[in-house]
This record gives C-alpha cells, structure tokens and sequence, in this order.
C-alpha cells in the first residue's frame, strides 16, 4: 500500500466537528474541480487523456468494485445503458473474481476504488487481464495499484477521504462516470453535439445544486433525532434511485449501527413488505422523473400497513404524493439523469446527523477500516 | 389471473399444522417427479420438449423474476455460467421493465414464476419479445400466461403452493434451472457425455439427500427459539450460496418479521460489518468447498467483533472451522453444484420454526399475497 503526502491543511477539519461533516460540505469544491478537468470551459466536449480507446468499439462492459463504489458502479449501469445504450454487468468484486465469469470478445472492464488499492478489486482487474479489451479505472489514488494495472485511469480529485463512511468520493466517482457515459454516448452516436452540450451545461451547474441541497441539513438534524430511536429502516428507490437507497442504507449502517436496508420499490410485495409496522421507518427517494407514480404506489402500500415515511422528493413531488407521509424533505428541481448524485446529500446528512443523535462514533465507526487492502 | 382447479386430497394439510410444514415435507417427493419428467430413465440424456431451441447458438443469458424466484435465477447464473460458460445477466423484474436495457443479437431470456402471472416479470417477459432471439419459461402453473406467452415453458412440477412463503417451488425452481444448465453445457460441448451422465445421477440422487437434510428439524426447532428473541439477523454466503443467505433472509422476514438481511461475505467488511455486535446473530451458509476458506476468514472476523455464529455446513466443514461459533448445523455431504438446492431447507426450516416460537401467521404472513398480479 501506498503512503501518501497530505499536507497539514488538508487533513485539517477546517471548523467542522467531524471528516464527515467536512468532506459532505466540501463537495461543490471538489465537484466543480473534477468538473474543470474533465469538460472543456465552453462546455462542448469531455476531455480524456489520451488513451485511443474507442466506445464505439466496445460492445459491453464489466463494472466492479466494493462497498460504496459498488453502488457507484450501479448507478452507472442505469446511464450507460440509458444514454450509450451499452449492455452493463455489475459485480460486487469479492463474488466476481471467484465465480470466474465467462468474457465475451469486446468486452472492456471498469474497476472503481477510492483507495486504488481494495485487494477484491484489484483481484477482479487482475482476472480480467488478458480477458477484456481494454481496462478502465476510477480511483481517488492516482499513483495506486489499481490505477497502475489499468490502460486508462480517471482520478475523481476528491482530495484526501479522512472519513471511513464515504461522501465526497462517492460523488466525485458518480460525476466522472457520468462524464464517461455521456462520452460513450458520443462515440456511440446516441448523443448529438448539441444533447453532448447541453448534458454537460447541466453537469457544470451541479456544484450550484448540490450547494443549495446542504440547506437541508437543519431539516435533516431534526428528522435524524427520530431516526435514532429506531431499530430498522428500510431505503427504497426505483430505477437510477435503487442504488442511492442501497447507498443511504449503507451510510446509516457504517455509522449508526441501525439495521438499514434497501429495496428496490417494485420487490417490496415480493416478502419484505411483511416486516412493515409503526416502527420502522421507510425513507423514499423520488424525484418526480418518470417512474414517480410508480414508486409512490409502493409507498402508498407501505402506507397503508401503518409505515411511517420520510419522502425525499422536490417541490413538485412533495405537492402530488406529500399528503399523508411522516416528513419530507424537499431537494432542488434537477435533471432526472444528475439526479442520483443529487440525492446522495441527504442519504450523507441523515446518515451523520443520526450517528451524531446517538453519540456514535462518526468518523472512526467500529469494526471498520478506511481502506480494505486484504481479502 | 387463472383459476386452478385443485382436488381437495392436494389442499389437505396431510397431518401438517402448516401448509408451510406440509410443502417443505413433500420436497423429496416432487423433486423426484421433476427429476424423472426431465431425466431419461437411465440417466445419460435431459428430455426436455422438442422446441428447436439450440443452446450452442445462444451467446448470452437475461434471467428476470421476483422475490424468491429471482434468488433461484441468482444461483443459475452461477451455474450457466460456471458449466455452460454461457454469459448470464438477472435482474428483478420490476426494475428490468423500467430500465429499458439495450439487447444485443444471440440473447435469449428467461423468465421464472411460481404462478406464472406475476405481474412485472410479465411485462419484462413482453418487453423482451422481438429483442430476444428465445424466450423460455420456468413456472408452476402450465397454463399460466407466462407460459402460454414463452416460446419453450418448463413446468417444475412441484403441485400445489399454499403457503405464502415459497418452499418446495423455490427447490423444483433450481432443480428445472440445474437440469437446464447442464443440458446447456452438453450442447455448447462443456460437458461430456459421461460427464452429463455423472451430474444428472448425482441429480436423482438429491431427493434422498434431501430426505436425510429433513432429519435436522429437530435442531431447527431448538435454534429458532433463540432466534425468535433477536430483532436483527445477517445471513452471509460466497458464490452459489450468496443467493441462498438471500432466500434465508427473505423466508424470516416474510413469516417471522424479523429484520434478516443477507450479504456476501466478502462485502462485509466494506460495511455491514459495523452492525455486528453479541445481539445480531449471523447465520452463514457455507459447506466445505473450494469458497469454504474464504468464508471462514469473514466469519472469524465476525467471531473476533462479538458476533455470534450460527454455521450451516457439512461434517468435515464443522470440523475444520466449527471451534468458537454459537452453533452449528450439520448437512448432508453433497456435491458443490448441488448444495443450494439442498441448503434451502435449512433455510426454510429455521424460518419456519422461528415464526412458530414468535406465534406469527406461518401460512398467510401479514401483508403479504402469494401472487403478485399488480404491479
């Protein structure tokens, strides 16, 4: 493993009372940074290093990673397949690297890792050597292992993660994935200069957005008083909001010790609707995009069984299903494409201000470790 | 949604006190059915029905179901893709209708349902028609409109299913898919004919291994009482026995309403792990195969935080990692192909004694259908 310089002013908690509560406040900063990098001022292209790999060419593509970075990867099956129509096969790598998975011919590999150095992961890429066409990284780390073994490696400038429970990371690794699909979608032809353009006009606002969505922390302070007297939760979200509802409910677990888990909205009635009472609060990510109505159908059945729901939705959502629900909180009108970074603001301030509520340890959790470099 | 005409003999509990009891006690005998419809007498050939589909010609497999039909398709993308080296991607069915997925040439989909009218895995099924080159069919009702809508529809024979919580179609469900993947990997010239031969004699071997796996009940019974007392439960697995901590998760969720999660062991460490403490039992699936070791070190990780660990392996499994844990459950020897068929009734008999020890409603669960015919 790597030892990296970071200077005094870095790792220094700039006023804040934890890393977290930094790191969740710096991401604007740290977005428009990686923003600059990879998208040129009059916002017309994506900038790439050099590397000649051509998305035209690749018929599919391999996505691995652990933990956080997982449901990165996760999200970025939804945009890749939405906007570059490109078939996505996500793995968690400490199943992918033992199950031996067959490769097709025209297969690229994408391996995510804020550390560069996660030994599943690293694994997984090491299988893939000689399997797939080419080897793609994202990595926080850029001089790491994992950065070195691959053909190409985009780093997601976040600057130094202190936190063990992952924040800026995660959303600097949304944001570079998310340039990445768009790109894709470009060489592919499924994306004009003009849509290129302006998907990337929207991607340059997100540091403003995401600026004006820390406003709700006072919001999510008092919701996370109530949070903290509970047992279970459960996170649920549909399509591009599945994996941030998997992300909420890992934030909560990593540093409140409270039973969170996340379904996907449309599997609750296939068993898990059974554990629903009073007691366990159900958190719903919806933005009003397209698959609202649906999501807010499950929530009316959660509803109905006696579930207290907390809805995170925007002001129009809130006006047509915030009827009857425990709270909501109201995030900024965003596009339904940047929406999963969006909302990964209030799975981070419900997660640290209800660590916060029960005096856990927020930025050093039990049993954890920052970066997980052995099997 | 189709009416079924059932006889009364197949409705009657048989001396049972739950249907649940009664369908888990039948498995030896349907499985043996399934295993003769599609197993030729002298075991060297798989009869499935003339249907021109040629396995050697399919490049990639889409599995789509829900609930714990999805954990049946979890497992056979481990086997296609382990024996017939054939590319399998799954997906909820709920969450594969609104995606929209980009289908390349040479795909062929799957779908799997006990009543064969699940309402999102229809439409999945619809969206695929005209994308996939075949659409085959895996159901309990032969006359249900999945089956009626697929080109090749293999019933699984498993009778009547009373219970809400799916028991012996969850094992005629793996036991149509191993069957299917092993005829798979006889056609794309993976297997050889002895080899064929061999797995399909250790197939109609199962139902009396399964009758022997019945003779843990009674350990069951004793550990679920202890169980019933705990608000929160982990189920850990690796490779094929990840899907059956998933399905172990979901029978005690949906009987018991304990809050049981399940998760591949080599992912705890990337968060989950921060739940563990001496209150939150965890259950891993792990019989001595070429994962067992790795398991193992996740568990003992587990062990050395306070965790208290209920083991399910065989006997020499027991011996070699057996010191220290909470307890144990010693299941048959098997082959590594077959156990998450045969790990499945530990499953279904913890969570099934343990809804019995709390007093809940074992055969109709609150909240809960047996089939989902909205969406």
């Amino acid at each position: 493993m790597k030892v990296i310089e970071i200077s005094n002013a870095s790792v220094d908690k700039a006023g804040h009372k934890h890393f977290m509560s930094k790191e969740i406040a710096e991401q604007p900063t740290v977005l428009q940074g990686a923003l600059s990098h990879y998208i040129s001022p009059n916002a017309d292209a994506v900038t790439l290093p050099e590397s000649g790999i051509d998305f035209a060419k690749i018929e599919r593509m391999t996505m691995v990673a652990c933990g956080t970075a997982y449901y990165a990867c996760m999200v970025a099956k939804y945009w890749f397949e939405q906007v570059a129509r490109m078939p996505v096969e996500i793995d968690v790598a400490s199943e992918f690297r033992y199950r031996e998975p067959p490769v097709t011919a025209g297969t690229a590999a994408l391996f995510v890792s804020q550390s560069g150095e996660t030994a599943d992961t690293l694994a997984a890429l090491r299988y893939m050597k000689g399997k797939a066409d080419t080897i793609l990284s994202i990595v926080n780390v850029e001089t790491s292992t994992i950065a070195r073994e691959s053909d190409l490696a985009l780093p997601i400038l976040a600057g130094a993660e202190i936190g063990v429970a992952s924040t800026k990371a995660f959303t600097c690794q949304l944001t570079t994935l998310a340039i990445l699909a768009i790109e894709a979608a470009r060489a592919r032809d499924h994306l004009t200069d003009a849509e290129v353009s302006e998907n990337l006009s929207r991607l340059r606002a997100l540091p403003g957005v995401i600026n004006l969505a820390l406003g709700i922390e006072d919001k999510c302070k008092t919701i996370a008083r109530q949070l903290a007297e509970a047992r279970d939760i459960l996170f649920l979200g549909r399509g591009a909001m599945y994996p941030l509802a998997h992300e909420g409910a890992l934030k909560l677990k990593e540093i409140s010790y409270i039973h969170a888990e996340a379904y996907a909205s449309g599997e609750l009635k296939h068993g898990p609707i059974a554990l629903v009472d009073e007691n366990v609060p159900i958190i719903v990510m919806a933005p009003r995009d397209s698959l609202f109505e649906k999501t807010v159908s499950n929530m009316q059945e959660v509803m109905a069984r006696g579930g207290k729901v907390l809805l995170i939705t925007d002001k129009q959502g809130a006006a047509e299903a915030g009827d009857g629900v425990w709270d909501t909180i109201i995030m900024p009108e965003i596009d339904a494409f940047l929406a999963p970074i969006l909302y990964a603001v209030p799975a981070q301030l419900l997660a640290y201000h209800t660590a916060i509520a029960k005096g856990t340890d927020v930025d050093q959790p039990r049993n954890l470790a920052k970066s997980v470099t052995v099997e």
